[in-house]
C-alpha cells in the first residue's frame, strides 16, 4: 500500500501542515509515493521527496517544481501534447485548518473521485466550527462545557463568569484565543478573535483541568484506538508549542488512568465517530472534571496524524485505506422528462 | 449584471435541476450569459442558450457541446494551443440535491475563486442533512417537530406514535419518503429509506397541518423577503408534483394570514439565515400548529430560485450578486519555520 501526502493550504496553519508532512515522511518512509503541496494561491505542486525540508517552502523554492492540476480520477501535469496523469495512491489529507479541515479539500477530492484518508464534508464542518461541534457532541450524548456564542451584533456575556476563554469558532491551533480575567480585558480579546471569525465561542476557563487525548478510527473489525495521552500542560498551549507538537514522531507514554476512565473515553470517542467520521483518523481531546468526561475538540486531521500515539501507525493507516467509506450510488435518470414529452407527443 | 447558470449534477434531482434552469432562462432572459451543465460523470459542458430544452439532456446531445474544466478564476475550454478562459459572471448554483446542496459545488467554486450565489459549505451541510437541520434550528431558537433518528444499527422507534413519516436524512424532493400507519409497514419504509441514506429522520405525521413557504436573502439594506405562499396541498407532495413545482415561473398569490403570523415567520427566517446563509437566496418551509411556527425544511437552492414568490426577482438576484459574503483574508506566513532555522543557525 502506497500513500500520497497532500499538505500546505491557504490556512493559518499552513506551515504547521508542512512540519506535519515532514514528520510523516520520517514515519512512513518510502510508503509515501508523492508529496503534493497546495500553496496559498491554490496551486498544486509535486515535491520531490528529498526537497521535503521546511525552508524549501518558506523560501518559495517549491515554485520551480512541477505544477499539478485537478482532474477526474487523478492529478495531472502538463506535457508538450496535453496532460499526463500522476496516478494517485490513497491520499492522506494533511492540510490542517482552513481548506483541509473545513470541507473544501474533501469536496474537491470526492468530486474528482480520488481516494483519500480524511474527514468527509459533513464531519469536517461539524468539527471545524466549534459552535457546531458543541451541538453535535450533545446530540451524540457527549458532554461539553457550558458556552456562549458572541457575534459582532451580540457582544454581551450573559451567564458565564470570569475567568473566560474566548475562541474564534473556526480556527485551530490556539490562534486568536485569549483567556480573560475580568470585563476590562474582554473588548480587546473580542476584537482579536473577531479578526479571525464572525463568531466567538466563550467558555469558563478553569486551570488545572485534566486533559486526555485519544486518537483512532473505525476499521472492518471495529474501532482501533490509540493509547490515551495526557498532554504536557502549559497554562494554554500556544501556537509555538502546538507548532512543535505537530512535528512529533516519538512514541509517548500512556496516561496513568483507571481502566474505567479509559473505557469511558473510548465510548465517547465511538459515539462521536460512528456514522460521521468514517475514512478519517481523528483525535478527540477530552477534559475530565469530577470524573465526568467533556469533549474539548475533535481534530479530524491531527498533527502528523497522531502517529506517536500508535504502536503500529503504518499498519493502522494501511487498514484504514482499505476501509474508506463508499458513497451511496446515485443513478441519474430522465424518466420524468421522458414521461412528460411522451404525454405531450400524444 | 450578467449571470451564469450552473445546473445538472450527480444527484437524484438531476432532471429537476434541468427543469429549474429552463424556468430561470424564461425569467432572467438575456441576463444569463452562460449555461454550464454538470453531467453525472462530473464533466462540465457549455450549453448554447437555444439548446436549453429538456430532451437535449435526456437524449445525451449535450455531449457534443464544448467541455469546460475548472481553473483558478474561470472555467476554461481546451484550444489548439492550450486553454481559453470562459470568464464567468456571477454563477447561480442551481444544482439541487447532492453536489449542489451538500457543499461540494460551494467548495469547488470557492476553491477556484469564482463568485456565486448559493449556500456556502457550512450552511449547505446544515440544511442538506435533515438531522443537522433540527439541531441547527433549535440552536437558533426556532421550533422543530419532535423526531427520532434511525440507523441500520438502531432500527427502533422509541417515543413517537403512528402515523409516522420517514425521510432519508440527506435527500430532498420527497425521494425515499414514506408515511407509515402502523408497525407492519415500518420495515418496508425503513428499507426504502436506507437505500438512499444511512440515517433516517422520523417524525409524527399529521395531515391537514398548515404549511407556509417564505423565501428571501440578506442584502446591504437588510432582509428582502418574498411573499408568503401556502403551497397547494397533497397528502404528501410526491416527486412528480415537486418536478412540476420546479418549473414554476408564474407569480403566485400571497397566503391569507395575519400580519402577526407574517412577522413571526419572517423573524424565524431571519434567525435561521443570519451569519450562515449569506450569499444564498433560500426558501424556508414552515408548519404552523396551534399558532406555533415550526421549521420543516430549509431549501438553500429552491426550485427555479423561488422566482415566482418575488415581485421583482431580477432586482433581488442582482442586489444579492452585489452583496456576496467575503471570506476572512488569510495570510500564509513562515515565521515559525524561519524562527526555528534562525535559532538552529546560531
Amino acid at each position: 500500500m502506497k500513500f500520497d501526502i497532500l499538505f500546505g493550504g491557504l490556512s493559518f496553519e499552513h506551515e504547521i501542515s508542512i512540519v506535519s508532512a515532514i514528520a510523516l515522511k520520517k514515519v512512513l518512509g518510502d510508503r509515501i509515493c508523492h508529496f503534493i503541496f497546495l500553496d496559498s494561491a491554490h496551486r498544486f505542486y509535486l515535491i520531490p521527496a528529498d526537497s521535503m525540508k521546511s525552508t524549501f517552502f518558506s523560501a518559495g523554492d517549491y515554485k520551480k517544481c512541477v505544477e499539478l492540476f485537478t482532474h477526474r480520477g487523478a492529478f495531472v501535469k502538463k506535457t508538450l501534447f496535453g496532460f499526463k496523469a500522476i496516478v494517485p495512491n490513497t491520499i492522506i489529507n494533511l492540510i490542517h485548518g482552513a481548506d483541509g479541515e473545513d470541507g473544501t479539500i474533501s469536496a474537491l477530492l470526492d468530486f474528482y473521485g480520488l481516494h483519500f484518508i480524511g474527514p468527509r464534508i459533513e464531519s469536517s464542518v461539524m468539527s471545524f466550527n466549534k459552535a457546531l461541534t458543541k451541538l453535535y457532541a450533545q446530540s451524540r450524548g457527549v458532554n461539553v462545557l457550558p458556552y456562549e456564542l458572541l457575534t459582532r451584533e451580540h457582544r454581551e456575556i450573559k451567564h458565564l463568569s470570569y475567568p473566560l476563554i474566548l475562541k474564534p469558532a473556526r480556527l485551530g491551533s490556539s490562534i486568536g484565543v485569549s483567556v480573560v480575567n475580568d470585563s476590562a480585558q474582554l473588548d480587546y480579546a473580542m476584537d482579536l478573535a473577531f479578526e479571525y471569525d464572525d463568531c466567538i465561542v466563550v467558555e469558563g476557563f478553569r486551570s488545572g483541568v485534566k486533559e486526555y487525548n485519544l486518537a483512532g478510527c473505525k476499521l472492518a473489525g471495529g474501532f482501533e484506538y490509540s493509547i490515551i495521552e495526557e498532554p504536557s500542560k502549559k497554562e494554554l498551549l500556544d501556537f509555538e508549542h502546538k507548532y512543535l507538537d505537530f512535528s512529533r514522531t516519538a512514541q509517548v507514554l500512556k496516561a496513568d488512568i483507571s481502566s474505567e476512565l479509559e473505557a469511558k473515553l473510548q465510548a465517547c470517542f465511538a459515539r462521536l465517530y460512528e456514522n460521521a467520521f468514517e475514512g478519517a483518523l481523528i483525535r478527540c481531546d477530552f477534559f475530565v472534571i469530577d470524573d465526568e468526561v467533556y469533549l474539548n475538540e475533535i481534530n479530524p486531521i491531527p498533527g502528523s496524524m497522531a502517529n506517536y500515539l500508535f504502536a503500529d501507525f503504518a499498519g493502522v493507516i494501511t487498514d484504514l485505506a482499505h476501509n474508506l467509506p463508499k458513497k451511496h450510488s446515485i443513478k441519474v435518470s430522465y424518466k420524468y422528462i421522458e414521461q412528460i414529452h411522451h404525454a405531450k407527443g400524444k
